[in-house]
């Protein structure tokens, strides 16, 4: 398996900013993240104060970004990071059930929004995943809910309809949704998750939805539960000022690394992460020199 | 005194972008610096990776930074601050023989590149001084030696010679020179300022010029120096990741605040340094209220 230098996880500012950096530094860069780049940033109707771009909408910020990505020949890999091991001098990254190792990490996934719903945590593992790639074939021909906090999580719930004798998918966003036909929209706010004998519960204001598995898709993943061993700080990894977090070779940027929640900020940050895992990659150099 | 409630010192990208999140955040800012920005900006050949500019020109990057400040109808004042005071809840900024009273302040003055000279901090306030303005009037009559280390300096060294019996002029940078005919330029390398009786010393590779003092003139003055008091690391602020410095009140970012030398990182901090500011102004007005 190839390892690459440095795996940033992460597309809005600080993931770009990070790769972009890492690259004009010769590294071997993985980016990991949607081609589409930030949601939130695609959606934001306008950015004040990104230093260099006056009052300028999401939409065209991101377009600036892609740019910037496209004149240096950085690539996006569209792969979601279930979990990141820390295995000494490396790190496997879990993709689904593909195995990606690199010598440096950067976390650049932003932030959960909110509070995990009642009962999830508790359920995690055991009735609950975040990932349906990796868990799907343990609900074959079984029911599922799917409680999808992005468009972008219609395509698991579309695969597990594939696998699953039912899928149930409760959307907690207003757009339309796009889904094979057999999979079953349900318009609920999603109150909590309970244990229901052999069951899981799906409660909403209204109903309880009982299923063999829950699966609960947010954008970013608490990073504690994204990599396991890592220090945090309430829903942020806990960093310095260059930006390494609590497990060498690890580091952080952005939303996820704490706030102030901005786009300018994040980009800064990525830059500083990049600098850092560049220096951890030639101190381990030459550890082993 | 109209008393403002950021003084912002430094016209960098961090000290923009704190002037451009302070001004959306509607607080009577007073963003210090020069108007053509900074120079070391201007002087980049070409910046691959400040997001969202891919390759770009320091000149067009920093008329990118330009429209921004005209967008917003933010001003810079060209004022050289010499000292910053901690009064207590608000700051005193020594501008010359002007004093200006800020609630709060953010230091984005870069950094000091390279040592101080041999007996230069030795002798400072003892026949070396780093403000014309302020001590010209001592030197009345006398003869005095100006080390400039930028072109912007000979303005002062113009002032001083409308005051001074004898001005020697020793420029650190290559450009040539423009000033009266009285000021006497010499182009040879300073080495050190000693203690010759009751003159000072300024000590070249192949000569030594007795005078009574020696204005040390740098674009950016030691932290410690600009604010008495403030906990230094080496030639930086000290700050936390909210860009906090060891006086409440005080902020610092960009190339003061420490290394990585970035623009992107730069403008990043500014934006959190603002914040912070705004944070801490929030903060004293419910403690008064």
């Amino acid at each position: 398996m190839d390892r690459y230098d440095i795996a940033i996880i992460g597309t809005g500012p600080a993931g770009l900013s990070a790769a972009i950096t890492a690259t004009i530094r010769n590294k071997k860069v993985l980016l990991l993240g949607c081609r589409d780049l930030s949601q939130k940033l695609a959606r934001a109707h306008e950015i004040q104060n990104y230093l260099g771009f006056p009052a300028v909408r999401g939409e065209d910020l991101a377009k600036a970004f892609q740019r910037h990505l496209d004149q240096m020949g950085i690539e996006i890999t569209e792969k979601r990071i279930n979990a990141v091991y820390a295995m000494g001098d490396f790190f496997t990254l879990q993709a689904g059930d593909e195995m990606i190792e690199a010598t440096a990490v950067i976390l650049a996934t932003g932030v959960v929004q909110g509070k995990p719903l009642p009962g999830e945590e508790e359920m995690l593992g055991r009735g609950v995943s975040y990932c349906a790639t990796c868990d799907a074939p343990l609900y074959r021909g079984k029911s599922v809910a799917v409680i999808g906090y992005s468009a972008r999580e219609e395509a698991e719930a579309a695969f597990l309809s594939e696998v699953c004798a039912q899928v149930l998918y409760f959307p907690v966003y207003k757009e339309e949704t796009n889904l094979p036909a057999s999979v079953q929209v349900i318009r609920e706010t999603v109150r909590g998750i309970e244990k229901d004998g052999e069951k899981k519960l799906v409660k909403t204001a209204e109903n309880g939805y009982a299923v063999d598995g829950v699966f609960v898709l947010r954008e970013a993943v608490a990073p504690g539960q994204l990599v396991p061993g890592l220090a945090v700080d309430g829903s942020h990894v806990a960093v310095n000022r260059k930006m390494e977090a609590s497990i060498p070779g690890c580091f952080a940027c952005g939303d996820i690394a704490g706030t102030p929640y901005q786009y300018i900020k994040a980009a800064g940050e990525g830059n500083v992460a990049a600098l850092s895992a560049i220096s951890y990659l030639d101190q381990l150099k030459r550890a082993k020199a």
